[in-house]
């Protein structure tokens, strides 16, 4: 397997992404091509002993900063790591790429370049989405589409279930469609029709999903618009942020406090490992012709190892052959309304 | 001032709302009416010590359960404690009536018995959502309303600022509307519109505000609609209890852990505290003609006494009237687009 990452994206490229690739590639058999620019990278490198056939460079000197419009760049950048990286895996010369770069110009630039799934109307992130204790969920969409369509919405279902079940290997997950009731009957217009679509198709489809049970894991695929699954995602995000900064400051404040913080400094890392989305690897984009991963732009090493080891069942797997096998199957549902 | 309060709404009724009467008498001179069946309710009252001249029981035989489809309740159920309440607001008998039972029934009652403010097109249940540390802010509609319009939110944001600044004490409160991401261009077509409205009110608007700054505090109004309200809400709500039952699960679980947790156990207690909704009372249904307000359906005692502490302001500072009087404002800004 030929796993393409974008050296040059995110707010700790390339010095994070190189050390993560190196640490990935003692773990695996796999080739790395680290796209961008190849001075910095090799810098990147030199620190570090690996093997010299496992890790490759790919020269692109451009690179596609956050601030930029995504279209335009992805339109004009033609030299930039993020789309030499995508032209890569339509070659097949990659089976995967994984970019921490700009996330509208990542899904732009899968779309111009790697082309949509025939049948499928709306490629979408699927983000990770850590249940306390518990392992992951997968919020589709988090973020790509923020107005949607019934038939969206069976689909992001779909594409998620064959990811969860192929990837992460949860057998026949559990689908959960986030509401404001757990009646058939609450939410807005689309939502109640998407609520139909999914109970026609053979999915396992679990229902309306309260925003409270979203934690808890009651869903292993949670189904949302891309408005909604940002808010999950960065709410979580900073709720957890918030609390961890409280319980660090009140476990600090006196003597007593403090003694008894240090009897629990074991519990209280593992505390803070169950919120770190880096174990858990990057979202995939679902519903492109090819294998792309975006990864948190403030990833680490540690996060751009995981999501490089998570990527690679992605790619070997097939899912985005077994999504366009599935395809038909969703149209005869829609049409059937 | 005369406090109605529903005796027999929310899942702990009547023993918990009765004691949380009693508490509350405690601290105030005002009177409270409880309303509900007044054998159930005199038999409660029978455990407590107080002022007979302070608290009264209004009869009401009726009930308006949880499961009840809300219009049809409030349009049959004539005798029940939700819609006696509501008609001694009307009445002018109540300043203010508190209710812990059905949402819908509140709401709907609300619109029907008291009617909207004249230019208000949507009343709004407006939450306190707790901002760890720092007290509060108020999340416009939490609930109401699934889908809205521009002017809807620019409402919302008006009345917000209005319950934040008479209410609770926040001068020239900061007014944020959530979206996907800060800059103006951000959202849906209807969170378009609404920036551009909001810009040109004259509230203490302070653009988009991300999910993940929340929690921050970063807005003192949070508006959205109540699709994303409620799922704000909920899944805050959802998170804090899943992360508190995390943290109590790994610090019992081994010697030491415990030794740690018995030292901090003051420091556990005030953690918990600051996830507590109970202790800034409920939520004020805004843009109905009277000041009634929604209690979480699960309140106890202190919940109720401090729901009806919060409230007095409400009633007392006029809310509905100054609401009343800014609405001609709103519609010059919704009229000039």
């Amino acid at each position: 397997m030929r796993i393409a990452v974008d050296g040059m994206g995110g707010d700790n490229a390339p010095a994070e992404i190189v050390k993560g690739c190196v640490q990935a590639a003692a773990l695996i058999k796999d080739d790395i091509y680290l796209v961008g620019k190849s001075g910095l990278l090799e810098k990147e490198l030199k620190k570090y002993k690996f093997n010299r056939e496992q890790i490759h460079i790919v020269h692109a000197p451009d690179v596609i900063e956050n601030e930029d419009a995504p279209v335009r760049a992805v339109r004009t950048k033609k030299e930039s790591s993020m789309v030499v990286g995508l032209n890569m895996v339509k070659s097949g010369e990659a089976d995967l790429f994984i970019s921490a770069g700009n996330t509208g110009a990542l899904m732009a630039g899968s779309l111009f370049i790697l082309g949509r799934i025939q049948g499928i109307d709306r490629p979408a992130i699927a983000a990770t989405y850590p249940i306390l204790g518990k392992g992951v969920s997968l919020l589709v969409d988090s973020g790509a589409n923020a107005e949607c369509k019934p038939n969206n919405l069976l689909e992001f279902a779909t594409m998620g279930s064959i990811y969860m079940e192929k990837v992460l290997g949860i057998k026949n997950p559990k689908v959960g469609l986030v509401n404001i009731g757990a009646e058939e009957s609450k939410g807005t217009t689309v939502l109640k029709a998407a609520y139909e679509l999914l109970s026609k198709s053979n999915l396992n489809f679990r229902g309306n999903l309260e925003a409270r049970n979203v934690p808890k894991g009651n869903a292993d695929v949670i189904v949302c618009d891309g408005f909604t699954g940002n808010v999950i995602l960065k709410l979580t995000e900073g709720l957890a942020w918030n609390i961890l900064k409280l319980i660090k400051g009140k476990f600090t404040a006196g003597f007593i406090p403090k003694m008894g913080a240090a009897l629990l400094a074991g519990k209280l890392k593992e505390l803070k490992n169950e919120f770190d989305y880096s174990e858990y690897g990057g979202a995939p984009i679902l519903g492109v012709k090819g294998a792309v991963v975006k990864m948190h732009g403030s990833s680490m090493a540690n996060g751009v190892k995981n999501t490089i080891l998570k990527g690679i069942p992605f790619a070997e797997n097939n899912v985005v052959q077994i999504i366009q096998n599935s395809v038909l199957e969703l149209e005869e549902i829609v049409i059937s309304e």
